[in-house]
């Protein structure tokens, strides 16, 4: 039953492979977009003078970096908070966002409508990969410590193509809006992932419960991840909105949103503890979900008042979800959900849908004026209006729970098949199957600075 | 005298009460500005073609982004350099930047000036309201391990209010000018925080000096603090200045200025020390010294190596006060300054004031040409000249301190009050009076990932 | 034959000395350019209309700060991995950047040409210096835990006027293109300091091998180096191209490269293990291997899969050179390259090199139209031809390997001195030399916050 966890082939095959298939589509497949390209830049000007600063550069990589960090930093570093797991979330998540966001490349290229044959690639693609490499990392955090990487480059593979399928129906085919997410993004990765973790249960995940958890300074690592996603998700939010007003609005009713969120979650952390104890696991995720609520709404006229109204439900929703539903959650329909991304991506997301649907249901021509073109462009064409469109959002939500079920199924099942080199469920949460671990106090070796103590790692493994 | 620690209804009570005023307040008083509103931005237009490059986020949202990082990580993982109180570092960095940012954004709108009775948010309003609260977490450094967070939360709640009238008096009043407040920020945060933790004077703190200082690794998270903020502080001091020349500058000053600071701070560090040792306290506060002295003159035509200077000044004098000066305040004047922050922001901040004073005095038409309009309007519009801008500095200094002083006086009898569940002098500088706390090796007791271990907490409540 | 390691007169005087000779120069040669300076910017304005977003802050500012990061948190934490050096890693990498950035702004504005007699500087010059001082970092890496910090100052004086004179015989006599620096930085630096390593041979660094080597934690914080060096490489490499599509082509081929780069290292990491494991070293070095080999080509039309092409021969040479080159090197060439910066800026440099010198062979009217100025100015003028500047590339190559290895030699024989307080063989990678260094569980000597323990550094230095 115990699987042999040494990828010395599996590994490398799948990387090399998947690569190599990545590269070929590239090369027959992919090309420089017009503000990319150094004939497509400078042969189609239009204007008589030098306007490099109207590049698409200019209005959008600062907030692609941002999203950067939040995925590679962010996602990494809150995932380091399991005590013997650092270097599997850390580089874990380094690995199947590498992947994942080239792959996404081509899956959202392909759907999103390509040129002459041609997928084009420009720094909006980048955000966007990044979006949908977020998607998986919510899920990969719902598995978390009880896969192997090889389980996660599978799921990647999956995932994103679903994803990218999902958002294509989504945002093309019914025309909703969903700049940060909240349903193509948190709430689809979210039940994929709770979806994946439930097929793939363990029976006797208690044998590996001294792991699963933190110790002081795995919690301070895991600081470091919370505070970037938190300073960093009004980027997140409003890195595809349209120029201007739109980008503004978005990173301001974002900040309002995780400001309020903030205050709920110490408020309600402290409540639901016997001795009034602030607890690290909510205010490293829970604080969070003001972002993701407002994922929807971000780029609509929230007001500030109305982003904090959110972001302070979210937060509240949040804190009970982790402290009542989740172990409610494992014990009787026997979801393990490592991080809890239920009550930071799932309740929240669905919860942005909500107020995205009611937000738009609003929509009135005072308050957009002649910006609404930039935000409700059905209902700027008159080719919809304000319920029409809440209608949309509604059933879009439908959809993405739907499509994250039952992709999440089918691919739970997919990576069930003993083939992957899973861990133990006596080994789960651990480095060492995967990872050479030097320990607390270790002698080198050799005069590299590498070290393997194997009586460590045997104790580890014990 | 020792007060209940239990924050089960206290911490709820007070962050739900403030966000629910902060919401009441915010739908009624703010909203969108021009560049934020949909119809604001589109309706507003007076050019024909399309000009969303001119939309003020493009200007200032990249270096809100790193205001927003130094306040959170900057500040929050400079404080963790205590062993034990990491937590509350990081954690209550978090929870008071989360609320003043907000509560700041009220109380500057309502001084700025408001537009039909309304405040206007935007971008500068997001780096002004983060200004405000790195003035806040400037005097936490000052009783830093020594306070609750409800404490914390009410000092915020006065020091914000207080701050905005000070700025108010300052900028409007009398036309001074402080791009990277080494006064408003700076000296009013520090001699503020020292005022209160004066009050706040602890006989017994002696029994808590065993965790009253660093480990090797909490150094380091401390280093990520420091580095960050070094970096970023060319952001801080040039975000709210005026577009073009004004941003460049003043970056460009700070970033030269920080430099030579620490090229002193090392040298001194080094000479003060017996065995020619380095301190990581030097290290990690006194190198950032050259941000703060260049707060006020850094828009101005201080030169890159009048910069230099200034920032090697206030390099030597940092070192100095952190090896000499601060056993002497604490022994003499009681006061028990846990980071430092007279060393950082009070002298180094007063010095800053200085060099805008001379600065200022020394302005000239062949400096500035027709940039003089947006450094110095009122030399500009001749209703003022160099020497009468250079005392408006100085009224302006000694305003500040006088606030700061007389304020924290106040605001430090209110926080005496036994009602905020704050530590007592054994338990100061520790974590799990306010969190669940896990050990180093920690075994969960369920399988959730929060591990509270009661024989661990009672050992280190000893 | 063991120095004396007490710097306590040593480093100040050369920070010192250092600091007061940056001032003087400063003062007398450098001035704001026309983009910083009030009225440089204001009174040469030719447009009617206010265009302050052209000024090349907003242009390049936001690059500028993922450089500095780089710079310092990237290269600083990244060799935080040693056990005992992390207060060194973070703490030198800091000095000998501070003073490096002020010395290479002196350096290469001497040669890149003076307005009048003066040095301009500005965000341009700021981004040089970094780079200048990056070339430094990496010969750092090589020589990491075996020299004093006065010696790397010495270094940094020597290294950086190398550098500056390479960077001039590069880009302005020959008209060499290396946007990124695969030549200049990472090849020069490389080759440097592997030189300057080999002639400080050690030969008994064994004694310091139990120290020559990370522990859990610090493989942690050294991923914090690691992932913001991956994620920032984009805008390193296009920092200082040309405006519109060449600083957006350049950061979208580093992208792809690194992703690819990322796969490779995962799968070759695994496969060199014997049982299939990752190993730490790879994952944190590796894996940025594919940013250091665009350096040169990463502006041209390299196209995505180009890069991606490259950055998975990057990956693979760098995991096959630390597994099998390294050791090599160290016991037949006596090269004790601490980091291992062989692997990861020098092969991938000469890689990059070469990649740059095919790209450029076959640059054609079709890929680059008008764009071609930007890229290759002496092809657009006529002046050179492709394979012209394919030459050039590759003599540029050449020159850098010599200036690098015969500067080396040179910097390496004036670094043997025993005058600069190095460490003893026994007592390399060690903090407490040089730092006071509190231990693992401390308790205080003082109220304030900082420990020495004496009979804990005494137990170090054993």
């Amino acid at each position: 039953m115990a699987e042999n966890t040494n990828l010395r082939i599996r590994l490398p095959i799948v990387c090399i492979v998947l690569e190599v298939i990545l590269i070929i589509l590239f090369g027959t497949l992919v090309e420089y977009d017009d503000h990319t390209s150094a004939h497509g830049w400078h042969d189609n000007k239009t204007k008589p003078k030098d306007p490099d600063y109207e590049n698409e550069f200019y209005f959008r990589y600062p907030s692609f970096q941002d999203v950067h960090v939040m995925i590679f930093i962010g996602f990494g570093f809150l995932m380091t908070f399991l005590q013997r797991y650092g270097f599997s979330s850390v580089g874990f998540n380094f690995l199947i966002a590498a992947f994942a966001l080239q792959w996404a490349t081509l899956m959202q290229g392909f759907f999103h409508g390509m040129h002459h044959g041609k997928i084009h690639v420009g720094v909006e693609s980048m955000i966007n990969a990044d979006f949908c490499t977020g998607s998986v990392l919510i899920s990969f955090g719902a598995v978390l410590g009880k896969t192997s990487p090889v389980q996660l480059l599978v799921m990647a593979v999956f995932e994103v193509t679903l994803f990218a399928v999902n958002e294509f129906i989504l945002l093309s085919l019914f025309g909703a809006r969903d700049a940060g997410g909240s349903m193509t993004i948190h709430t689809f990765g979210a039940y994929f992932g709770l979806t994946v973790t439930r097929v793939l249960y363990r029976q006797n995940l208690e044998k590996s419960k001294s792991k699963n958890c933190s110790v002081y300074h795995s919690d301070l690592f895991a600081m470091i991840g919370t505070i970037y996603l938190w300073m960093f998700w009004p980027s997140f939010n409003s890195a595809v909105t349209a120029h201007g007003d739109d980008q503004h609005r978005t990173a301001l009713n974002t900040y309002y949103s995780l400001a309020a969120c903030t205050l709920a979650t110490y408020a309600f952390s402290a409540l639901v503890s016997h001795e009034g104890k602030l607890d690290m696991v909510h205010i490293q995720n829970a604080a969070l979900a003001g972002g993701v609520a407002v994922g929807t709404a971000g780029e609509m006229m929230l007001t500030p008042f109305g982003s904090m109204i959110v972001g302070f439900l979210a937060g509240t929703i949040s804190v009970l979800g982790y402290k009542y539903l989740s172990p409610v959650l494992e014990s009787k329909l026997k979801i393990q959900d490592t991080c809890g991304v239920h009550n930071l991506h799932g309740m929240p997301g669905v919860l942005g849908a909500v107020v995205g649907i009611v937000t738009a249901a609003v929509a009135s021509t005072e308050a957009y004026g002649n910006g609404m073109e930039d935000v409700f462009p059905s209902i700027a064409d008159k080719s919809s209006n304000a319920y029409s469109q809440a209608g949309m959002q509604a059933v879009s939500l439908g959809v993405t729970l739907g499509m994250a079920l039952l992709g999440g199924l089918i691919v739970g099942f997919i990576l069930k098949l003993p083939i992957y080199g899973a861990p133990p469920d006596t080994q789960c949460f651990e480095d060492s199957i995967y990872w050479e671990v030097p320990g607390e106090e270790e002698h080198c070796n050799e005069l590299t600075h590498v070290t393997t103590a194997p009586e460590e790692v045997e104790k580890l493994n014990g």
